[in-house]
């Protein structure tokens, strides 16, 4: 027979096995996190009608689609979570509940460049909330102990939120009277980390004068806790309406950070936060590992006016965030952020039957998974080091040997493997004597980070 | 601005938030059962080199697979689960340790003839598991008990465990004399339910002659429990060497079975079942609602030799079964399955401030989220009805009043919705009673089945 040789496409993440179980308990905490805010899982396909998808056409990423004909039908792969959720809402706005407030973990494709940490199929993690004509801009306010919580019940704890608002940053260009000139400037502020002060002040100065340049970065280089920053830029409320609603609005939201239980020294107000100039209209949020800021934000979003503007002319404001968890998971394990206490194993004791004789050692596994412990039974004719040596091999912690003895006594001899200690005990002791040892490794969160 | 007409495209489910909820549950669960059997989950990519994914050519499905060039690129999307396994075990063949038992749940697409109950993007959950060279028959007898804890985990009572032997059935048409009429035999034997006897003899009698007709259906409508058709058969035994193979294993399979916690009113043997011809070759297995059998097989699949003999040339036999979970919980929806008593709603607890100051509010529901109890704050200024109709409507079981009486007292009423029940307590207590209250309708079955 001829033979294909097998292969995975580049760009498009296949875990092993030790490695998907991490993964799988990183989606299990997301969803958790994310329905203790109250929010509902939403799973739209994967495939729509490319006329629906690309509703509003153009752009960059429209090269990127992965966009084909069936039949007669123009199909496009969806490229995020969000153009989905805006179609969801607008065909079922008589049917849902606003503030509609959804998550959803799903994979995205992209057609971009293949590079080290680049994926063309990844797993975004979205969460938004929806109101129908209006949203109050306190909503805004709970995004970042969203944030704080689910990435905290991962097992993060060296990270920053940072918060800013569009209102405040564009009313504060309008004060400094460089309105007309908002998208250059908000590129130079998005380069300052890069390219340091001395050639951001340049060009900004090239672009709109040295006084208004001198003005923009002394605004976004304020120094001081969100408190003191709060009351820095306090000198220019009034200048105009719009930068007051900012303030108002961020303001509030460091009013409640503590009552919503975000640490303060996890929280930055960061004035040079801009992210893309079109669809952000109020608060904007990044987070940042803080011994990676070179990575970039791991989660990100803000507060839109128009969710489904190509759809419906109904007003749909949002607010959302959205964590892309294939690169996360990426970057955290290149950086050995990924907890190896975890149980990766595929079961939690292996029951190796010693004779021909398999009906005990089968009722024993009946008996220890009715107990809610995983277990295999290692059926093939191999010799006992082979026996034993797939249990090393998998990290499943402990063996269940069925001897003659066993048998004959319905008594188990569990074996630790980590540690060679061994003791017997009926089955459905034995299996609670199993989970109660493992239930620190089964309930550890899938990062390890600065313990 | 122009607007597109939202739509989804036939052929893809898409749930409202009630119903998927009820989608996520029966996942979770799927998820559990299989692990608590030693499966370990695997996540693949949905695109594949079509050169990879079609190795094995030809067939009437290669017309409903999607596939489409990206730029130079030959690109199919997965039409199964199977496929995948077989490149990811011949791929990754060195570093996997065998028998290697993963599940898989994930989106699958075919081109289907869209029709009421079809779906051309469906989840499939498999489980399979593979040896390295060989793998012990009595793995094929571990299958019944998986499938039980399974579907009786998601809260279905009344189905039933149908299982044969392709060798039992091969060896008895061998024996029969009809060998190589067999892929006949089969279609007609495939087709007795819907035909009637009558009809079936006489296409039998036509193909291969009266006398080898009656055997035929004489073996195939030999009736009685698992042991008795196992007694009744014994009588065939030495009639040649594929019978008595096929025999031994389903002789095996039938005396674990109470070992593997199945009981025998929940199984069955089924001579008639053949389950395609080519692919396995040991036992098979379907699963059929006892109330709607008319409905056909919801959990299927068997024992095969090669699970990738398209990629590489070492035998990685196995045994495997797949729940077409889309068509599954279409199924279960129509025929009114679902169980009504899980909470559906997005949160547990709704907070509804009355007064201006969301600081206690927040504080609330930060502290109820603690406990592990869902919650959404209602920010929205609306009236009290407005309020407390967002609560209704979602079904949200409980609302939590925060005025002034609260802010002072540091106290909070909870409303039960369901009964007007209210009363007051701190915030911690009053989630922890919650928490108690729903503990009954968070851990019921997503299927409710003749209770």
């Amino acid at each position: 027979m001829e033979r294909v040789k097998p292969r995975t496409l580049a760009g498009f993440m296949e875990l092993l096995p030790e490695r998907q179980q991490l993964m799988e308990k990183m989606m299990e905490k997301l969803r958790e996190s994310y329905s203790l805010y109250g929010f509902t899982p939403l799973d739209t396909p994967i495939i729509e009608a490319s006329e629906v998808l690309l509703a509003k056409g153009g752009g960059e990423t429209e090269k990127q689609i992965y966009r084909f004909l069936k039949g007669d039908t123009d199909l496009s792969m969806r490229f995020d979570l969000t153009v989905p959720l805006a179609k969801y809402v607008a065909m079922h706005h008589g049917t849902l509940t606003f503030p509609f407030r959804r998550f959803q973990i799903g994979k995205v494709y992209r057609g971009e460049r293949t590079q080290r940490g680049r994926f063309r199929e990844f797993y975004q993690a979205d969460i938004d909330i929806i109101g129908d004509g209006t949203l109050e801009p306190v909503n805004e306010a709970e995004i970042p102990s969203i944030i704080y919580k689910t990435f905290t019940s991962l097992g993060l704890r060296r990270f920053k939120i940072k918060v800013n608002n569009r209102m405040l940053l564009g009313g504060f260009l309008e004060y400094a009277g460089v309105s007309d000139m908002a998208q250059i400037v908000m590129r130079e502020i998005d380069k300052l980390d890069k390219q340091g002060r001395d050639k951001t002040l340049a060009n900004l100065s090239e672009a709109c004068g040295a006084e208004a340049a001198e003005k923009i970065l002394g605004f976004i280089e304020i120094t001081g806790s969100a408190g003191e920053k709060i009351d820095a830029i306090s000198r220019y409320s009034g200048c105009n309406e719009r930068f007051d609603a900012g303030y108002e609005s961020l303001r509030a939201l460091v009013g409640y950070l503590a009552d919503f239980g975000v640490p303060e020294e996890q929280f930055e107000l960061d004035f040079a936060i801009a992210r893309g100039l079109d669809y952000y209209t109020g608060t904007v949020y990044e987070t940042i590992l803080t011994d990676h800021p070179e990575i970039g934000s791991i989660c990100s979003g803000g507060r839109y006016d128009n969710l489904a503007e190509y759809y419906t002319d109904r007003a749909l404001p949002g607010v959302g965030i959205s964590i892309g968890l294939t690169r996360l998971f990426y970057v955290l394990e290149s950086e050995g952020y990924l907890n190896d206490e975890i149980i990766a194993a595929p079961a939690d004791a292996l029951v190796i039957p010693m004779t021909d004789d398999l009906g005990f050692a089968i009722k024993v596994a009946t008996a220890i998974r009715s107990a809610g412990v995983r277990a295999s039974i290692y059926f093939e004719k191999k010799k006992f080091k082979a026996k034993i040596g797939y249990a090393d091999k998998l990290g499943i912690p402990y063996a269940v040997f069925i001897g003659e003895d066993e048998i004959s006594s319905g008594t188990i001899t569990v074996k630790r493997l980590a540690t060679g200690e061994q003791w017997s005990a009926e089955p459905e002791v034995a299996a609670v004597r199993i989970a109660e040892e493992l239930a620190p490794r089964r309930t550890a969160a899938p990062i390890r980070d600065g313990e």
